[in-house]
């Protein structure tokens, strides 16, 4: 069983739609990859109590992580550590080592001439005022650090909403965990384009080959305007090792594509990355 | 107080980040654009039990409207009418408009040369098997009609996950619903894009701004690497009529610029769709 993760991702924009959510889908990409399972992705606006309770909520399912991404910033908007705080009930503190980074970058800001003052202002602060028991995650490339905290056996980890400052954290501090609590777990994926037959007709083939192929899961896509004459069939697992995965992606890649020919459709593409 | 509305988007392509999430975006600006509120959108697998569960958490928390994506197609991981079933506690029945609906999609189909059979199979006919009470939506696009519901005061709208066939019948069966929710409300939005002042210096000019208009929700949002060179301030509101909003909105534009560059920031450029 690969370990479950729920991405909670904060922030207004993503709800008025001035934003699109690449960050759930960036996460989400390299979550699967390493061989752990997002179960659900949560997006919420900048309001401590509608953070606090979706945490609340997701921790209820007991997932093995949870990610936030977005509102750790210096700006008033910027909630998600007190959302945390108050679903954890915990305390924020300043956390020593969290002022020191925020410090240190203020520092290099000015020396790089980039700003004029290394003044620890209020909104600064902010950026280092932890919940009770957390940990700062260095930031290599913004100013606010991430943030890790353990919450009985669930680990949360919330990472800023600029992409590059999450996928910089992300890449340091998180993905090593994440690759240690999946163990050897890899996931494999192929798609198989195919003409000529309609979703209708290609979903009992697929009941066909997915209960031949227990592990493997088959999802058909139609693509654009022509739902009839154009579907991408995905395939993928997740398997102990990388051998083991693709073999049995390919076994039902091939059963697939043989009986969607047998049934008069056309294999435009037998796309496999190995 | 504008209606509020959540969403609830469906597809294990979401949570492998096989696939962005577009819709949500679009329905979310959509929805402001029309004088509503995207309050929550959640991403969930296609897992009957799971849609069921977050649609009845959905419900807990009573918004006008709740709007589903994807799911409604002819193969087996086409759960979302199972799942909303579930939920509501009712029955999946075949419902006679939508099999026609379904019916006639196939015969023009075979008409246009682009299928062989009008038989309806049981994937066919899958489609238009709908919870007890609930109603087809026309789908101009595709084969699968979109479906609604209503439950207590909750309208519940299903929608397909193809993104042509999803816009299309919003456009024509749920935007003119959701304007008539809407009333006269009118949402407004322009940015301020400011340089040579950093994220954390800027925030208590925000605070200062936003405190003197309180209809206005003003959030920076750092660009890129040079998060302490170039922001984007994005400033908002909702309000009985566009002239008020677009009032607001530039009262406190011009009072944000001049306090910005009164403490040294640069103006690049005062965008202001009107």
């Amino acid at each position: 069983m690969a370990s479950l993760i729920e991405l909670i991702c904060v922030g207004n924009e993503l709800l008025i739609g001035k934003t699109i959510n690449t960050n759930a889908q960036w996460l989400a990409k390299r979550i699967i990859t390493l061989g752990l399972n997002t179960k659900r992705i949560t997006v919420i606006g900048d309001n401590v109590d509608e953070i606090s309770t979706a945490l609340q909520e997701a921790i209820q399912r007991n997932p093995n992580f949870i990610i936030t991404t977005g509102g750790l910033g210096p700006t008033f908007d910027d909630k998600t550590l007190e959302g945390i705080a108050k679903a954890l009930k915990c305390k924020l503190e300043t956390h020593d080592e969290a002022l020191k980074m925020v410090r240190e970058k203020y520092r290099q800001y000015v020396e790089e001439g980039r700003l004029e003052t290394v003044e620890l202002t209020p909104h600064r602060i902010k950026m280092a005022k932890l919940p009770k028991g957390a940990e700062p995650l260095f930031n290599p490339v913004g100013t606010a650090p991430g943030v890790i905290i353990k919450h009985n056996s669930i680990i949360i980890i919330a990472l800023p909403g600029v992409p590059s400052e999450m996928k910089a954290i992300f890449e340091e501090s998180v993905a090593p965990l994440l690759k240690r609590a999946a163990g050897n777990v890899t996931f494999f994926e192929t798609s198989l384009y195919v003409t000529g037959i309609g979703e209708s007709a290609v979903a009992p083939l697929i009941d066909q080959v997915m209960a031949d192929n227990p592990y493997v899961y088959i999802k058909s896509h139609p693509k654009g305007e022509e739902r009839i004459h154009h579907l991408e069939l995905h395939l993928s697992t997740t398997a102990e090792n990388s051998g083991l995965a693709k073999k049995r992606v390919s076994r039902a890649l091939i059963q697939l594509a043989d009986i969607i020919q047998a049934e008069g459709g056309k294999i435009k593409l037998r796309k496999m990355k190995l």
